[in-house]
């Protein structure tokens, strides 16, 4: 069991957990929880711990995660995000997809396209959403919060082991590497002016999603093929930026799917 | 300026704060921030206070919100919900429409049902999506999370001052009642067997939607119309219960308006 604090192991946990930098370094990130650790990827999972009381009340814990180590309970605390963990938690590998080979994935590309989202919990849930639509990947502009923010990770319930992902510069860059490759690009835009539900979907195509409050960048509006809006009733100035790509995301899967 | 903890004023607003029990009896909620505060209609706000920085930073105080009394920054961040208070606050009345009064709503009435809903956040984006897709009301079960809480008006961004909203018992006492009054519902089930789309919205219609966790129960399963689902790819079990209430309220809009 892993209790002493001043051990390799734990100052090597300690510092992944307080340098996202560290962890961009090491190619890895934190998950948490039992849902979470058991739906990594065999492959992708560097290390699993449970805690101390986890091991002692979970007689099944040598099946469901054979190769955990256990720590104690202050010490594994220490390194998790939630405030009453579960007592799993895994360090495991990032995706190493460039933006092109995320765009080139699936037969109909449909694609997400993130300009400076900042809140995680709408991140995961887009992720969330995306894959449940049928999205084929998501690229991030390097200002959209962290995917690998622990409370991304856990919003997305496990989407971002499977989803492709990958992070560009700008979304404008995103915008115009997705047409390079004949995929059409919508921008969400409250001063557009077609209706979302007009958009031809059944092409290869990618939503772009702006920031909470100042929606998409000049530059994507610019660059991207079309703008469309939600039409909304009553005063409602704006929609929660995840439910507004959930939308337009179920849209799209609507129209492909066979009649 | 309220500066006395003792003070009659500062200990109803404390008993306000602390006792949900009270704010019932009461008939009232505490709104915070700037937007939330001047969107509350005039004749719902029963006191407004901004704190003693507010009042000193903000030379239009008198001209944005001219009922307001000053109190000293510690006794109002007592009051506060929030970590960083804006330094506005107000006591709103609480609406007051029976179930039948919020069903009669509107030409073609366009309804959410709650049943459980239990997230803050995902009831409070219920109510915003809602109104943006141009619903006529929301029936809440009485084991939904208090529409009144503030974390749930925060996330309505304003909504809760103008969608009609009634507590029922159950969930299919809410179903129970939109059929007497000839509203169709539909519940949201990932066992349901017609895809949401091919629902007719354009009738008077109400969605059921159930808990994060368990979904609806089996009593609303029985009474409702119909269960619907939104097709989904992927291993994703779920997806948001938020998301899934808005793509079921904007196919509704998408349906609903002219082409």
């Amino acid at each position: 069991m892993i209790t002493s604090r001043s051990g390799e192991q734990f100052k090597y946990l300690q510092k992944l957990k307080k340098q996202s930098a560290f962890r961009l370094q090491e190619g890895c990130f934190f998950a948490e929880g039992e849902r979470l650790v058991s739906e990594a990827p065999a492959g992708a999972l560097l290390r699993v711990y449970v805690s101390e009381t986890y091991e002692k009340t979970h007689a099944d814990r040598p099946e469901r995660f054979p190769q955990a180590e256990v720590m104690s309970d202050s010490l594994f605390a220490e390194l998790c995000d939630t405030r009453t963990p579960q007592g799993v938690l895994a360090v495991v590998r990032r995706q190493t997809a460039s933006p092109e080979e995320v765009i080139r994935r699936g037969q109909t590309p449909l694609l997400i396209i993130t300009d400076r989202l900042q809140d995680p919990g709408n991140l995961g849930t887009v992720l969330r959403s995306a894959e449940a639509a049928g999205a084929t990947g998501i690229l991030m502009s390097a200002d959209t919060v962290d995917l690998y923010n622990p409370k991304v990770v856990r919003a997305t319930m496990g989407t971002i082991y499977r989803l492709p992902a990958a992070v560009t510069e700008t979304a404008e860059e995103a915008v115009r590497l997705c047409r390079a490759a004949g995929v059409r690009t919508y921008a969400a835009d409250l001063s557009a002016s077609i209706p979302y539900d007009t958009a031809d979907c059944r092409i290869p195509c990618a939503f772009v999603i702006g920031n909470e409050g100042a929606g998409i960048s000049q530059a994507v509006r610019e660059e991207s093929d079309a703008r469309v809006h939600i039409p909304m009733a009553g005063p409602t100035e704006s929609l929660n930026a995840a439910v507004a790509a959930s939308v337009l995301l179920f849209e799209a899967a609507r129209q492909r799917r066979p009649v």
